[in-house]
């Protein structure tokens, strides 16, 4: 286990009815917020007239960005960095689902910045103060909600990229199970597959040994795969629910990498793809994973892929293990396909053409530290496994 | 699931050398120091050393409190606040095991208010402000470091109490698993019940269906149970004392307990036999857990030791429920054995003399939101059950 410091400033307010806070947290910030949202859903479900109504009871005054879209532009980020400004705002207070928090976390530190905020995302080293961010959650999946990564893409260079600094941890998060109940079944689906992923970038690491992590993993990885069809078969199950929701932030604030090298694999594949065709994140990230994991069973990772199929799948513990660590992988992308999601490329629209040149630029990741270390060639390899 | 709040403050530098960030960790807080410590250990591993080096180094001044005994007692409590405000301190630095550390929360809280410690400790709703701590780890246990409870004694009273309040959580904890590799095995064996206990306690709850937080209770009963007896053989292995002392972080900071009850059991009853006689309290654990189990092992309760067989202990999935449920008790019972721990009272030099009176006290705690809720009846039997 390598050294670690464990530091988690972000404090959460979960369970039904705890939108009740806002206020006090928010005026811990100031009296001026900027209002992130994305489409039009949470006017839907009515939590917009909620907060609205809140704020305005309380003598909170806001602006609002509105239209945050799903693999969030630098566009946004750069309306909302000039809407803060311009009305002096105290605050940020995100109200949706991953891209909304990321945006509002770009934002966060590009408010202070005096270049553009894209330079932020280029060199994180750059971001200085950040103003203070509050979530309110929508939706279980990138966890953005209790880590301080923003991942915000540009079309213009076809860069989909992360970024962090202390500073952009929310302050506060609420996180409401309820507020999922509507999350369409394909959301639910791909939010669950980004969890998934979040847990096993960090599992499957150079580092061994790691016990609590890797046990606290393990049950992460069950939680999802008992919620995630009770959630899809029954949206309103509160406890299922919860669980994916408690899962999805447990999955990639810092707990269950504590200590390992952290360096990812299947994000940095997914994230060329999805910068590529803007296709979702989850979506790409099930496609890849089960190939990557193919690609990198060898005698030097067999016995992680076995514990993984005997401690989250439960696979026969008699079986040898790389008949087990098959069986897991197998078991993976099964779930995957059982929840409704597409599990090739084609099936998104993705075909040979550019294959090699996203190979390419996903080569620019440097993978020296990863659980397996992947050239270029590898890449392209794993691409076309999921044609 | 119940609503609750995430929000555990204690920032932790994890693994061998950490000391060496101690001195801007003391100088985020002031300059002068109460270096508060227990007997000798601390100057015969050199850590005594280490430390007063890097604060002289630093220009740290700092006044001593040592000789805080196991179950520390309310009068060393009172000696620290005097010292305090005598040499105006700044702020703490524990260095030692969860009786140093809860002796040092206690003092911490005892500084600003006017009347005697004590009695805070009979009503925590007293605590106000509290002075910064800093604790230096050298026991895998208590799980203090990473808390906001201080346990403290009354040998007046023969009161034995936990109180609790946000100020308490220690500011830093500093946590160099090698520190660990001169705890002596009896030592190893009983905070290993200890850390357990504290798992226990929250996984044993009236609240079920928290799946990620039972979920990582199994999975830090099992980094004990697979890192206590390598700790117990070779006693300088840095990964198994690793992880038993994340373990003990992780088993009591909350994460586990998060929209639970967390109305404990055995602490209480444990709590009453060491204000009596002084036992160590894991050893208390130790002998009352098992025989707690069998007196709470019942139709409404079978289905949850029966999980806590097969996923912590493995045993035989296909065992019907009680037979699982009973294996998973008796394991437990073995396990706590084969660590060399006392498994009666009598070898603790305790009868049955004042068993009555024990449980006369220890009913005093309201257990009606405990797992299941005991009388004084139910707690004799428990008691005699150890004998």
């Amino acid at each position: 286990m390598n050294n670690f410091i464990y530091d988690i400033p972000t404090k959460v307010y979960f369970g039904q009815g705890q939108i009740v806070h806002l206020p006090e947290l928010i005026q811990t910030c100031g009296s001026r917020v900027l209002l992130v949202y994305g489409g039009g859903s949470v006017k839907k479900t009515g939590l917009y007239d909620t907060i609205t109504h809140l704020l305005r009871e309380n003598g909170i005054e806001w602006q609002e960005l509105s239209g945050v879209q799903s693999n969030p532009k630098i566009g946004s980020v750069r309306e909302g960095v000039r809407l803060v400004r311009e009305h002096q705002l105290d605050c940020v207070l995100a109200v949706g689902g991953g891209s909304t928090l990321d945006c509002s976390k770009a934002i966060c530190a590009g408010v202070p910045y005096a270049g553009d905020p894209w330079e932020l995302v280029l060199d994180r080293t750059k971001v200085q103060a950040c103003l203070p961010l509050i979530t309110v959650l929508t939706m279980a999946a990138t966890g953005s909600e209790m880590d301080n990564i923003a991942v915000i893409s540009n079309p213009e260079t076809k860069d989909k990229r992360g970024f962090s600094s202390y500073g952009m941890y929310p302050r506060f998060s609420i996180l409401d199970p309820v507020y999922t109940f509507t999350v369409p079944r394909s959301q639910t689906a791909a939010g669950t597959a980004d969890i998934m992923s979040h847990i096993m970038e960090s599992y499957f690491d150079q580092v061994r040994g790691a016990s609590v992590q890797d046990g606290l993993s393990e049950a992460l990885l069950k939680t999802c795969i008992q919620s995630a069809p009770v959630a899809l078969a029954h949206p309103d199950d509160y406890e299922a629910r919860a669980n994916l929701m408690w899962a999805a932030s447990l999955a990639i604030n810092g707990l269950n990498s504590l200590g390992k090298n952290r360096a990812w694999t299947c994000h940095p594949l997914e994230h060329v793809l999805s910068a590529y065709y803007d296709i979702t994140h989850g979506v790409g990230l099930a496609i890849l994973t089960p190939r990557w994991m193919k690609h990198v069973l060898n005698e030097q990772t067999v016995d992680v892929f076995a514990r993984f199929a005997l401690n989250v799948w439960g696979v026969d513990p008699q079986l040898d293990c790389w008949t087990a660590a098959q069986q897991g992988i197998e078991r993976l992308s099964v779930f995957f396909a059982s929840m409704g999601l597409p599990m090739t490329l084609r099936e998104v629209e993705i075909d040979e053409s550019r294959l090699e040149e996203m190979a390419e630029k996903a080569a620019e990741t440097d993978f020296s530290r990863a659980f397996v270390p992947l050239t270029r060639e590898d890449i392209l390899q794993i691409y076309r496994a999921c044609l």
